[in-house]
Formats: C-alpha cells, sequence, structure tokens
C-alpha cells in the first residue's frame, strides 16, 4: 500500500471527454472540476474557477485544440511550481509548442493524445491506447506507470513530431478521405466487400466534430506531402 | 422435371475463374474446357479447340479484359445463330462492345460480371452476388432463372453504363487506393480502428492480378471524373 498522498486533479472542459476521464479517475484519484459551461452543481464533482488552478498536482486540459489557447492564457498565471499540466489534442505539434510557450517554465508538460473517445471506451479504458509524448520533468513518468498498471492502458512514447507524422497517415487521411468520399452514393448491389470496408472505416470518422476534422487536417503540417502524393496518383493517369 | 435438353457449356479459359464456374455447374450441365493452355487430360472435362465452339449453347469466356478481343477472334468463324455468349470481364461497357463489333449479328450475347471470386466462393455460389448485362436476344433469361433458382445466386440486371458507373466507385476507387496506400507503412500502435478497417479494405484487392488492376481503372471511363474530383479535394487545402 502507498504511503504517498494521491495526485489531484483538476479537469478543465467538462465535454464528453472530460466526463470520460473523470469517471475513470474518479474511482483512483480526488477529481475537481473546473468548465464555465457548465452548471457548478451538475457534475457530480466539486467546481473551481480557472483561478483556482493552482490547487492541483495534475491540470488535464480536456479542450480540443481550437480551445487550447484561451484555456492556457486561463490558467498560466495561476500555476505553481512542480505542476503538470496534460493536453489530450489530437495532434501534438502545435499544442506542444502551445504549451511551452504559455506555460511558466518551473511547470512540467506532457502531451498526451488518447487513441480512443466516449464510444470506443464506453467500456473502459482498459487496453485503450495512448501516446504520450514528455515534454517538460520527469511527473509524466509516474502519470505513464499509473495508466499503465492501474488503467492498463496501452502506452506508446513518442515525439510530438513522430506522433504527427504517423497520425497524418492512420488518422488525418482517414479523416480527409471520408469528407471526399462520404457524400458518395454507392450502388446497393453493385459493390464489393472490400469497397463496404472502406466505407465502414470512414463512417467512424466522418462524423467527428468539425474542429477535430478541422484539427487532425489542417493541424498537422505531415499531411500535406501525404495528400499531394495522393492527389498526383489520382490525377496522374496510372 | 423438365424434358428440355440440358444446354451445354463451352468454358473458355481454364484459369482459377474458369475453374470455380465448371465446378459450380458440373453438377447441373454438361461442360466442356477450351484453353490452350492446359493439357487436355488436366482438366477433369472434356477438351476441345476453339474451332468447336459452334457444338455449344453456350459459350462462356472465362477470360480477362486483354484476352477478351482474341479470345472473340478465335471463337467468332465458328459459332452459330442462337448460341449464346457470356462474358465475365470486370468491367462492361468496353467488353459489350467489342462482343458486338466481333461476334456474328445472330448470336446471342450477356454480358455478366460476377461480384465474387475463387476465395470468397470457395464454399459454393448461394448468395453470391453476379451483375447481367443482356446485350443481345432473350436466352439470358433462362440463363438468369437459372442462377438464381438452381444456383441461388443474387442476380442484378444492369446496362453496361449503369454498372460501369456504380463499378468506378465500389471497385476502380477501391483498387486505386489500394496501389496508392498500399506501400505506406504505418505506424503499429499510433493508428485508429477506422484506419485499420479502411487497410483491411485495401488490402483485399491490393494484390489482384494486374490485367484486373488495368481494367478496372484504365478500363472503365466512369472513374475519370472521381479520381478528377478526389484529386483535386485532396490538393485543394480544405
Amino acid at each position: 500500500m502507498s504511503i504517498l498522498p494521491l495526485p489531484s486533479v483538476l479537469i478543465f472542459g467538462f465535454g464528453a471527454f472530460g466526463r470520460l476521464v473523470a469517471e475513470a479517475l474518479a474511482p483512483h484519484l480526488p477529481i475537481t472540476v473546473c468548465d464555465p459551461a457548465v452548471a457548478p452543481d451538475s457534475t457530480g464533482y466539486p467546481v473551481v474557477g480557472p483561478e483556482a488552478a493552482g490547487d492541483f498536482d495534475i491540470v488535464l486540459l480536456a479542450v480540443p485544440v481550437p480551445a487550447l489557447r484561451l484555456c492556457l492564457e486561463q490558467i498560466a498565471p495561476h500555476l505553481r511550481a512542480g505542476q503538470v499540466v496534460v493536453d489530450v489534442c489530437s495532434v501534438k505539434e502545435g499544442p506542444a509548442s502551445l504549451m511551452a510557450a504559455l506555460l511558466p517554465a518551473d511547470v512540467q508538460i506532457l502531451g498526451t493524445h488518447p487513441m480512443f473517445g466516449p464510444q470506443s471506451a464506453a467500456a473502459g479504458l482498459a487496453g485503450a491506447r495512448i501516446v504520450l509524448c514528455p515534454l517538460r520533468g520527469q511527473q509524466w513518468r509516474r502519470i505513464a506507470a499509473f495508466m499503465r498498471h492501474v488503467l492498463q492502458m496501452r502506452i506508446v512514447i513518442a515525439t510530438p513530431e513522430e506522433h504527427d507524422r504517423h497520425a497524418a497517415l492512420t488518422q488525418g487521411l482517414t479523416h480527409l478521405l471520408a469528407r471526399a468520399m462520404g457524400d458518395l452514393q454507392p450502388h446497393p448491389m453493385i459493390r464489393t466487400r472490400s469497397f463496404d470496408l472502406i466505407m465502414e472505416g470512414l463512417s467512424m470518422v466522418r462524423h467527428d466534430a468539425p474542429e477535430v476534422y478541422e484539427a487532425v487536417t489542417g493541424g498537422n503540417r505531415h499531411l500535406v506531402p501525404l495528400r499531394v502524393q495522393l492527389a498526383q496518383f489520382l490525377a496522374g493517369g496510372a
């Protein structure tokens, strides 16, 4: 049994993903929520304002890419040395730069990309994948050990550049094709199993929020050469 | 019990698909094979040369698109009025024109696209889909009834133009993407379920024979606007 005090967690942003994280962590760690958009007594957790951000060991920013800057600006003045700030954005290079620029130098930073969502992790986080990009400080090791051993998650360590380079293919291109091909109307019978599998894959991301699409396509520089290469192949005849 | 004589079938081309058809039909109809490339006593069926093509009620051309012209030229001089010539090419407009041009005017013609192959129909043809393009004559109705009621196949009737327009999307684009994306090396962990489904779909056609790829991409005029549209989307930024 550990005699260390349990780290306290502030979840900033109580949308679908913030709720998922709160539910997964609540059996293990004390959870507090910060979200100006929700009624304080509707979350089931203590609720504080951004000015209380300095009171927690870990500040988890459960907000999408477009909301990150404002969120960082709101909490930055209140943070204290040694705290760990964690983001969950679907791309990593941009958010990593933003966090490095806007957070105090003595605050630790861990970038993450949870490769799951409220649907796929409905039954729990065991087996779910997450990419960790350690950006500043060493506390991430303790967080990774907790994810691996307590939550039984599958951890991938990568730099933001590595993450975005691979995600350009496995995530960015998927979203692009889903948008490009989503409206095509295939014949109900003149079709193949291969085509059906592709459409099933595309349908999984086709209705993702516009800010997710924008982040994983517009916010990933590594997607540019991939889309150029594919466009040339398609335009090129053979 | 029918008192009509069973129609005799000549299968021209004894590759993987010809074998599949022979095996499926042999319990019901007398089968003969014509294929200069196979040893006569290796097929398990009577073997004849192209000059005997006039001796059968149905001549089924189990050859890919690039071999169709030579095949038609070989049998055309030997055909007689009322016979039915059937092709199985993966595109329909080109082969339909070729058959109309090279076959005698009193020979009936049925274009088909079996939407299955030796793998997917290994357990039998029941439930397998086939597109029929009736091109000349009325005997196709008897063949369709046989496919539906005896072989328990699922029949789709279409014009060659309808078939190729739909197949451009469900077949041509699939092959194009398989070739364009097949060599990409995704990260073993930084990937999504959606991406995995797409790659599974692409892998089903990625190793198809080069002549199949050539036929369903280069041989389908309806694929041109689709690939232009997708290329523009990919190149276009948004």
